[in-house]
């Protein structure tokens, strides 16, 4: 595939798990400067490993959230955690998610993380559905 | 609940997870020294975060394998995806999270994990169901 | 010991270490989607890992000081110079952890602890006593 | 070498780098408390090892915005941005360090980091001779 | 460009840098399993930001080392060390990259690295010119 | 104070600390590629930070331990709780840093550690006096 059409791909994806405000604004703000770190997010990023099939789009929010938590990104984290709520991911898997970056990253890393997903899922609904049958 | 109840439910499922032979050859490897850890491990995390309904013990596994391997955890990488194998994660589903890990923590956090889940999830069966229907 | 005598116990000390205000704001910061968490740090950190007698209360602070710094936490780092306060570190004990900091993990890991540090305990004592007679 | 010396000698480039304010400033900010920390940062550091003649200065500067960003120092990858441009180096080389972090490190210790190198080089000249030639 | 001329492009350039027979073996190390990371690796890596003009082969491998050192990939580091010996990289100008290591990420940071390249540029010869010179 | 003074103070408290063999050996291994970072190491780590009065040898001990746990540094861990054993450390002591090197870093952190502490200190005799009375 030609790496104008992934890029096109990567940042449809995007505008839609994020909005497209805010992604515009992301992409402003990077500027000329910031241009070509902005291509790999679009095109390799969203537009290839976004893409592929292996995981659901819940299952793969929750394996950001342990990730951006687990290598001490809280700004990511804060994008990722308004992907999940996108994705559908419910207030106990992120809880669930947080305790286990509590006990195999220590209690510092599920601090921060912590307050930044209350705000965001603290009003969110519970599942709906028994969780044990999800993701 | 009684921290000795706690123990004895994490244990159970620690061996379930990780089968019985392992999970005492680590126990005798950390010895008296090593016993209060074995405890925070048992009772704490198998015991309490591990029982918590919130994560289907698929998601569980892959949002496991993506905070040992962003934490630079390769032993703890590996003994999880035996565990995710265990709890019937997909080769597909272990793939992309490890790409996901590429692309966010680095090339290099993805490279040995690769290579550690390849013996593993190598000769695993490929997804029997559509992925986007699971986690 | 059941898990609620455990919360009770570390909430106790934490607050006799932080002070009963910063503690309870800290709770309720944390929310309804923040309690499992909550529960994990009074139970099985302070009610039990803060509990254990193989350390004295200065020698504990000045571990928690090195193992913050060193793991890039400085919100952690500033919660306990205060905890380090309470339990009777000197000034001198202060900088020189923060110097094998900044020799073991890097000058940029003490630069912005020192600055934390100094806030608290540039205005603490010298110590009184001979420090190679304490921990 | 007298360390007294290694540390007037580092102070003298430590100044010249980033100018005469700036770390008096920073020199102010560390205190009586800091002045350990400072006496390591202008003798061993400045005085010592920016002394060697193995890089160039261009080479040292790039060389330290990878080790910063690479090791999640926004703060301290800041300061040596401005170093940066002192010592000559030009936006492209400063872009083509991020997109290493980018893919070495991954996409999140390359944002906040582009945003502080566009602040500092997004108005800098373009490198007027061909960058193959130089470092 | 098409995502196969990336991969193509930058396969040529890994064994110009690393030598056939070891990209051959780490291609053929990876597997079917590791195929997607290998593709990254091959044409988001080396086909596209290898190919950037912005760094001179030198400063790119001294910059290199220094993320490596930083984060703690000594596995990684080894792989560009010997890339660095390819590109022309001085003992001295490595040595330094290794000094600023042990004072910004901490001397741990640099015993192993520097066993590391002890081993490939323990017997290279001296830098021909003043290194003021080159990058 | 001159330099070769600092490098000769700190190589002898190293002697004492590790061991003659041991020390010899590490400096042998450096080689002359090393010869800059063993300096560091000799003179301004062991010359100057570890000849601070603030901190007891037990308690530098003690720290040391913490840090090098918490920045995922087995090797140096190793060669430290040699140290801590040589400082008077106590096996009790050494276990309570690990559990909170547990819950503060993730268990990860502590699982590696605990196995080198176990060999070193399993053996150790329990502390004589009541721990509280010490570091």
């Amino acid at each position: 595939m030609d790496t104008s059409e992934l890029h096109a791909r990567g940042l449809r994806r995007r505008k839609k798990l994020f909005g497209e405000a805010d992604v515009a604004e992301r992409m402003a703000a990077a500027g000329e400067f910031g241009a070509p770190l902005q291509n790999i997010i679009n095109a390799y990023v969203y537009g290839d490993i976004w893409e592929r099939p292996g995981l659901s789009a819940e299952a793969r929010s929750l394996v950001m959230l342990g990730i951006t938590a687990a290598s001490n990104r809280p700004a990511e984290f804060r994008v990722h955690a308004k992907g999940a709520l996108t994705n559908g991911c419910s207030k106990q898997q992120v809880q669930d998610v947080l305790l286990l970056v509590a006990m195999y990253c220590g209690v510092p890393a599920a601090i921060e993380t912590n307050r930044i997903a209350a705000e965001i899922f603290g009003e969110a609904p519970a599942a709906a559905t028994d969780p044990a049958a999800k993701a």
